[in-house]
């Protein structure tokens, strides 16, 4: 089981190797055995996973498949909507979100056939210190103990990595499926602004919000994409461009793709095996036959900024009644985060949004003009340990997050698609990680660089030893 | 001249009774004659005017036409971009507000073949009081000399009940195109949000401005509006639904249509003639087989509120350097209402956005649950007397325009399409009004009631005597 991604659990399933049901079974088990001390669960909805199995399991004994999805197990960050299940957003109050009804891509990967084994923890709101939770605790790093998984969707990420789902989805406002994805050694992709509909999940900064999968590998994240993207009238700013079938583009080699390593600012103080990690996979490709050359682009630190003021905005104008009627709830950072919000000045607020405008179209422009995609790193360092996070004044712990997010927040800013892909260990077992972003719903070449690097670097047969 | 409609005056152009240089030469002569006691031109463009019509004469000479609009006679509040023109805004800056080109809807007139003539008197930053501008004059209502042309686009519905042009465009983020249109007994059309592109003209209120025209009847504002609506890349918000022919469905008889007169709200504190005015409309269009009936809408005050601070901080975002680097430029009123956005809190904003997204569902599917269209009045009073609404503190002054646009401002809020058609006069002459507004992109059914009724009752074959 540990070892399935979806396309070869999916081979299985297909070819009645292996049951829906057997498949659900095995996941709880896993789940039952390990996740104590992982604590990637903040639910586990045993009874309805083996219902829908079971069900899944009838349909293709009377000879239907749903497609690629039928039967996989996955599970949710715990701020989407499920239906039957409750949202608490990592927060102290069990249902802390209601949608008027489940979210639309649960809503989806379930009609595609996926099951769903729970919702999974992350950090309080959403704006906690990296795989921190006061209320569901802290989650492990599967690779390394003690060490965190990243943050917000520190769950979705260790579930992903632990073998106990194929995959997850997760939410991204200033890079949080990118960055656990990156310390818990597994693919994580921030799809492009619009792409997917964000209805039914919490909103924390709705105009830096995305909704993307994270999996074992690249070609799944094609595949949960594929099913997740699409317009929908219940998010006004989902896009009504048609959506490809990613997986089928995947294998188109990549030769002669311009890719530009974004140096400066994304090279800066960055850790010397992380740097190296990622130079070495940009170097996998050029081999490959992609045109690999340095770019220059637009300096991202006035936009990260900007990017700033527009989250603490949004954010504490969506969660102002907690923060204002029971502060005492939240952890000191978080609180802090929202407290200081609710003292943005509207003018402030749409100076930012104006400001992010115009450079997101310069960006876009510059860094695009010769090259097709950009390879930079996700975090400055491998994942650091839970501890050394959540050290210090709340100040200093919101400062420690922003240094971690100073990588992956620009593209939440630009709208850009853009891939978290594994790329080897650090000398300590610590995963590595690279960042390939592409133009506006070009998702596609930013998978396409990432598959074409995971085949030649054979990284997907490897595995947290946990049992 | 002072008589043509655009329908009447491209039929004689096309049968070539009249050419487009004659026409615009007896334009230019009235606004000479005339204006400098109007004042509703700030700038007129003779030359750029004069050699427009001649190449529109010779493309007639050549046997070709551009369509209905080829050759009328048109301008512009002045906060449209104009290419080869300044736009002032009304402020004291010749060139207050520079855009990248010519306004979208400008040049969509330009290539239907419409003749600019120039440049049209407004309130200051479309923010100061009726008729009010202390830079390039007070406009003069045509029909009464001493009162108020409405606001902002003040200049656009005096030139058009003048006679100087067939047709204008103003903006409406309050009011702007409806309260003028309604105190010069002229037809203005605030159109659907999304329906008509805003690029390149001014932004106030980027969440709350509306393009559209003023017109003398319902039948040249259907002409104008189909050439001005319609996607354009340029303006993210600006729909691609399509664009039906609104000329073609004016003669549709109005037979069965459900008329709701929206009583709550909207008759309280009325004008007596005002509200007689409007109920005898809706009379009409009963009498046409309307089936009016009194409808309770949700009730629009908090809406308003909401409005309110909407476009207190849009418009002071948009406008911060001019209200902080030269605030003694501003007109009191406008300098308040400027400088008291510059304080409105990110979270005061974003609530405002969120309870009118909530409300606006709300009031969508309440109003048009059993009507077609709702019947309103537009403005609580006939043309007020221009030195009664300059008096007083900035904040009577401010207070006082609140009055005058309580009306409007909540179809900004909703975005719903809102025509407002003359309906007689009072017994001193100052034109009366009423508000036909529509659901979302249902232009055509308030075209159609505001055509009916204008049909039956006769009221475009008058003018005010100026010469």
């Amino acid at each position: 089981m540990a070892d399935w991604t979806i396309a070869t659990l999916s081979r299985a399933i297909t070819a009645r190797q292996v049951s829906p049901v057997e498949v659900t079974r095995e996941c709880l088990a896993r789940v039952g055995k390990l996740d104590p001390t992982i604590r990637s669960f903040i639910t586990v909805d045993a009874d309805g996973a083996l219902s829908a199995a079971r069900e899944l399991e009838a349909e293709l004994g009377a000879g239907l498949s749903r497609g690629p999805l039928h039967g996989i197990p996955v599970a949710y960050k715990d701020l989407f909507c499920v239906g039957g299940l409750p949202t608490s957003c990592g927060t102290k109050t069990r249902d802390y979100f209601a949608a008027d009804r489940e979210c639309t891509a649960v809503g989806r990967l379930r009609d595609a056939g996926a099951v769903t084994l729970g919702k999974l923890n992350m950090t309080e709101l959403a704006l906690g210190p990296f795989g921190d939770n006061p209320h569901h605790g802290d989650v492990q790093n599967p690779w390394k103990r003690g060490h965190a998984a990243g943050g917000s969707s520190s769950g979705s990420a260790a579930a992903v990595a632990a073998g106990f789902v194929v995959g997850a989805l997760g939410s991204d406002t200033g890079g949080s499926i990118r960055l656990p994805a990156a310390c818990c050694g597994v693919v994580g992709l921030k799809p492009t602004y619009g792409r997917v509909s964000r209805a039914g999940a919490m909103p924390l900064s709705w105009s830096m919000d995305h909704l993307g999968p994270l999996t074992r590998t690249v070609m799944d994240a094609a595949l949960l994409l594929g099913a997740i993207a699409g317009y929908d009238a219940l998010d006004a700013t989902s896009s009504r461009r048609g959506v490809p079938y990613y997986e089928r583009v995947l294998d188109t080699p990549v030769e002669g793709l311009r890719v530009g390593l974004a140096e400066n600012y994304y090279f800066e103080g960055l850790d010397a095996e992380m740097a190296a990690g990622v130079r070495a996979a940009a170097k996998v490709l050029e081999d490959l036959g992609a045109e690999v050359a340095p770019v220059r682009v637009p300096d991202p630190a006035p936009l990260v900024e900007v990017c700033n003021v527009v989250t603490r905005a949004e954010s504490a104008a969506i969660h102002a009644k907690l923060v204002r009627e029971r502060p005492h709830e939240l952890g000191p950072a978080v609180r802090a985060r929202l407290e200081v919000g609710l003292h943005v000045s509207a003018h402030d607020y749409l100076q930012a949004l104006r400001l992010r405008a115009r450079y997101t179209r310069e960006f876009v422009a510059r860094a695009f003009a010769e090259a097709d995609a950009l390879v930079v790193p996700v975090i400055p360092e491998p994942a650091p340990v839970l501890d050394a996070v959540k050290a210090g004044t709340p100040e200093e712990v919101v400062g420690r997050m922003g240094r971690f997010s100073r990588l992956t927040r620009p593209f939440n800013g630009l709208g850009l698609p853009a891939v978290s892909v594994p790329c080897g260990f650090s000398r300590d077992g610590r995963p590595l990680a690279f960042q390939v972003v592409g133009r506006p719903f070009d998702e596609a070449t930013t998978l396409r660089l990432g598959h074409a690097y995971e085949r030649a670097a054979g990284w997907v047969a490897r595995r947290p030893a946990l049992d």
